[in-house]
């Protein structure tokens, strides 16, 4: 039977690819790039090849690029708006085992960060699955995450002694008040949500372009670095036409030791 | 000057190490392995020194193992009790960078797991400096965490569609009621702490010793699988001596896709 792998491959640089991944990476026999429209997607095309090139024999796999469809947006609620996209995005990958992948062969999607972490790449494979026209195994092989990058980079754990961390979106911050924010953890935020907390005595430490050449690290209380932050990421979006960030609000505490 | 790394292993596999973890183990002169009293301990430190083995030639490092002090429980409240025991832990490191490092050396410390995600060891070392009475320079190197290879392994993503993630302790989980159970992750619990939830509707995604031999893995409702999980429990901590189990609580909910 087919396989199908989705390999995390981190943050950017090919350095934080773990040995399985790489272990995996050289059974594969053709690899699904996808493609989205706009700029920072022909980076993450270009990092993608990077990984395939540092790590594999040229000539030992196949690559095949495919145009996945662009979100519709507006229409409709978010979550049904992220599913009638990956109902589409599906459909690309499944043509892709179909009519790209011999009998008995591996194929492998290069999967930004970790594959259990906001992505959609499992949850597509088991849609497809579902549908029951193809049949195929598939397995998930971790990779390291933006968050731990930035958590190292800053030099903080994630959580002081005992405490507990908030994984969210930009757009799920709204929900949680001041008194909520411990360590919260934002990622997918285009919308600089953090700006709701700008008078309150919350750290912040930011990253952006993590584990890349353009990585930006700003950190100190939220209400003193905010302006930085806002004018770094607009410079930052104006030059390279694309920007990610990550970052955690911290509530001031005791030291922990 | 000196250069004390932390080096995030992942959970137990040496599969698991990155290619900047095993590039930065190749210019460490001395790893200092911590020793705790218990059977868990013996076996954690076999499998440091598996990795240390499987990636670097032997002779070209030096190893000092050294005994950390039990932390005394029951005295202070938590927090305090833990914040003892890692300033006792602290002055062990820190006479391990004085007396074990020659000048301008390298040092590492191997971390269970990631360096950012409940453990001490980087506010250990920032506890040390200061102290001020050695300097060092220090870094920590992302690994692996037992969460991501957990999601891995059941093959789920962490979160659906645009809902947030809780990372919290077994201690902390009471504080969380039915309703705020969407996406959440327990470590550290030695109390099943998961019973609390056994009359809901709550799934439960459960895996132990997570990147070894011995790992187990269940799934279901929690209604249904909570005997198997106690029983596997007890059966595997008699059986090893010890336990380190994570798991994923999440409330059912209408497809992603």
């Amino acid at each position: 039977m087919n396989k199908v792998y989705l390999i995390g491959i981190g943050p950017g640089d090919p350095d934080y690819l773990t040995v399985q991944a790489i272990n995996t990476m050289r059974k594969i026999d053709v690899f699904f790039l996808l493609e989205k429209e706009g700029e920072g997607c022909k980076d993450f095309l270009k990092m993608r090849k990077k990984v395939l090139e540092r790590y594999l024999e040229s000539g030992k796999y196949r690559i095949v690029v495919a145009r996945i469809p662009k979100r519709k947006k507006g229409g409709n609620p978010y979550v049904e708006e992220i599913k009638v996209w990956r109902q589409e995005t599906a459909a690309v990958i499944a043509g892709l085992i179909k009519n790209e992948m011999k009998e008995g062969e591996n194929g492998a999607l290069l999967v930004w960060g970790d594959p259990s972490l906001y992505d959609g790449h499992l949850e597509m494979l088991q849609h497809i699955l579902k549908g029951g026209a193809i049949n195929f195994e598939y397995e998930a092989i971790p990779g390291i995450t933006s968050i731990q990058v930035l958590a190292a980079k800053h030099k903080i754990p994630l959580n002081r002694i005992g405490e507990s961390i908030v994984i969210t979106t930009g757009r799920k911050l709204k929900e949680y008040s001041t008194d909520e924010v411990t360590n919260v953890i934002v990622l997918l935020d285009s919308y600089s949500a953090f700006k709701r907390f700008q008078d309150t005595n919350i750290d912040i430490y930011w990253g952006s372009y993590l584990g890349t050449e353009d990585e930006i690290l700003i950190s100190g209380k939220l209400k003193d670095v905010i302006d930085d932050i806002k004018k770094l990421k607009s410079e930052a979006k104006k030059k390279k036409g694309w920007l990610m960030d990550t970052y955690i609000l911290r509530r001031s505490n005791k030291k922990s030791v």
